[in-house]
């Protein structure tokens, strides 16, 4: 079998760590298995040089600083390789102008392309272990890029795709983190929040995009499209954790695989604004160009030809949006804007809402019953998420984990 | 003119000191000149790494050992030239798999085998100052070499051999260090010590390779290969440093140009060797399969077919190397070996020797009237070198920079 075995900057944060991390390793290639291992930089690593970057410049250009925050993978694949090479292991460490891990040109933010697997075939042939530098590639052109935070997720899983000829289709990507698997909820939050031994890409990427931090949406995306099983498990014990798979008919048995939270999000209230068409233009569009992203919108009815507009947005940017929308009061198009950062997201996910009515309602009944106000609510085909009051999160997702009988 | 810039180690430690390197390059580009800058690791970085490894294993391997080191100077690109770019210039950090500063694959020890300048050229072309790694290449198939210590002396001469065509002839290569030329004897050591205008390739390359550590001896190899100039000068002022250039006839009309010296070799002498063919390969053969470099070496006469054998390796070998030695006691084939680590080693240099008859004898006399004793010699074309008791050696370099006129 094909192991890609990828390790974040906590798992290798550390000599000592990376010992661990070869000693894992080299269990696997013993076991038979053919084995690539994705690393990100030690931990704190990318803060530090991004943190040398600003205090050379106040805006580094993203073209360099993509050249220096690379090195931090680089020193983490060369540690690892010589570590495994002293313990008697053939191993190798390749970087993304020797793997041919091609993006586009968003420097900081770039997307993967394609990726010549010749290299990889080639040490995997030989019997070494490949080390490859996660986060990172090149673009056409031979300048390096990097795929943004979370981005060695990326990377693995897209190896583990351009590999799948190579390995018959008989492979897993390992995504080795400091939780040992995907859980019906946050450990710290519900007492009895259950591991999950496999979830679906979709309900992964929902959970994920709904503040779930154990895997990057990117990453969940590409195994989705390519159809590689993602192994999420933690790197400091040895049991098993979730697979996330291709939906199964069996899967959606069950209503609710799990719940989420955020509480990094904003909510901005703009007071009584005429009803017209083109005012959510006036609102959004000033914000967009800005580069705010909102989350969730909601439009109170009208009443007498006016209304007002919520809506969320990164708990960071409250402040710069709020500004841009006094903007509008000047104008007389709203009386006034109101930001609350006191407010949470919980989100209920799962495959089986599409074959099951009522979740919704269910939901709704349990909030209110633990009298829990809710202010805002969006749906997917498979989530449902609410913005409620941050003091009364906790108490939200216990409920909801009860009621939905997760625990 | 195109101009290469080389720039130390303590030349950007800081990021203060980056930025007057980028003020620097951006007065010789605001003057017209095409620029290429070719940077070494923040001074410190380099062996943070090696400790960094040295921390992981005992031994690093070799390869992977160059794909660490080499990120210092990645990350020296990316801060010089965004502070470039920030100031308003064009700029580009180009690493040797984009410049593909060619290698062959001796890691940590690689020489230059080509460069193909395409890259390099596209930059200037496009008004752009392309800001280079030094002290590292790429092997034929694309692995990260290192050059070795002081390989990015090597770099800047190599990068400006290669664009000797596009230059049309009219390049220098400015080397920046921490002093301001190359003076006819260390100034910590002769008050009156003289900054030479200019030092033939030979010259230099001798002071050099005997001591003076002002220029790389491989890059001077280089210059005088591929006829490129270099100016060694200082990065902390603007004084015009010395221009080392291809031999002048009148270089001729001065004997001696420098004087150098280095206290980090130490004598071995092999007691009683029987005089008989193959005595001293039975000597350095081990020594040179233990890779230990042997530099001066000096035979008595035989007395009753016995013979003493004496010879120089760097102070840090020595021990290692007198371990060797005592298998020859054992296997009686020498009485004893002793070892002296309180010697140097003093150079007289200059292309004028080869006109001029009679310098040694000038030497020698002039170390006699000083009461210092001559352990060992050895003399090439241009260099005249003794091995004195190391607390001769102040005495000796001013004594013989005063009888050759240097002051």
């Amino acid at each position: 079998m094909l192991l890609v075995q990828k390790f974040g900057g906590t798992s290798v944060g550390t000599i000592d760590r990376i010992r661990n991390v070869a000693t894992r390793v080299a269990r696997a290639k013993s076991e038979g298995h053919d084995v690539v291992v994705v690393v990100s930089a030690m931990a704190g690593e990318t803060n530090r040089l991004i943190d040398l970057a600003k205090s050379a410049v106040n805006e580094p250009d993203p073209r360099e600083l993509d050249v220096l925050v690379s090195t931090g993978e680089q020193v983490t694949t060369a540690l690892l390789s010589m570590t495994l090479l002293s313990m008697g292991y053939k191993a190798r460490s390749l970087q993304n102008h020797q793997v041919h891990l091609v993006t586009d040109s968003s420097f900081t933010k770039a997307h993967i392309k394609r990726i010549d697997a010749q290299q990889l075939r080639g040490a995997l042939k030989r019997g070494e272990i490949a080390v490859v530098a996660g986060f990172q590639g090149i673009d056409e052109e031979g300048n390096i890029t990097t795929l943004g935070r979370g981005g060695s997720d990326t990377t693995a899983v897209a190896i583990g795709a351009s590999l799948k000829p190579y390995a018959k289709n008989n492979l897993v990507c390992e995504i080795y983190t400091d939780v040992d698997g995907v859980y019906t909820a946050d450990p710290n939050i519900v007492k009895d929040a259950r591991k999950l031994k496999r979830i679906s890409f979709e309900e992964m990427f929902e959970l994920a995009s709904s503040g779930a931090k154990v895997l990057q949406t990117r990453s969940v995306l590409f195994g989705m499209k390519f159809d590689i099983p993602i192994h999420v498990r933690s790197s400091f014990n040895d049991s098993e954790g979730t697979m996330v798979v291709n939906e199964t008919n069996d899967m959606e048995s069950v209503v609710v695989t799990g719940i989420s939270y955020d509480k990094n999000e904003a909510k901005i209230t703009v007071i009584h604004v005429s009803d017209k068409p083109g005012i959510a233009h006036s609102i959004f569009a000033p914000l967009a160009e800005a580069g705010i992203v909102v989350d969730m919108i909601i439009q109170t009815a009208s009443t007498e030809g006016y209304t007002d507009m919520s809506f969320t947005v990164p708990k960071s940017e409250m402040k710069p949006a709020m500004q841009i929308l006094q903007e509008l009061v000047k104008q007389k198009k709203a009386i006034y804007v109101v930001g609350d950062e006191k407010v949470a997201k919980v989100s209920i996910v799962g495959v089986g809402m599409r074959t099951h009515s009522g979740v919704a309602a269910t939901m709704f009944k349990a909030l209110a019953d633990a009298r829990i106000n809710i202010q805002m609510i969006s749906t997917s085909e498979i989530k449902i998420s609410v913005v409620i009051s941050e003091a009364d999160m906790k108490k939200a997702v216990e409920v909801l984990h009860r009621e939905f009988g997760l625990g």
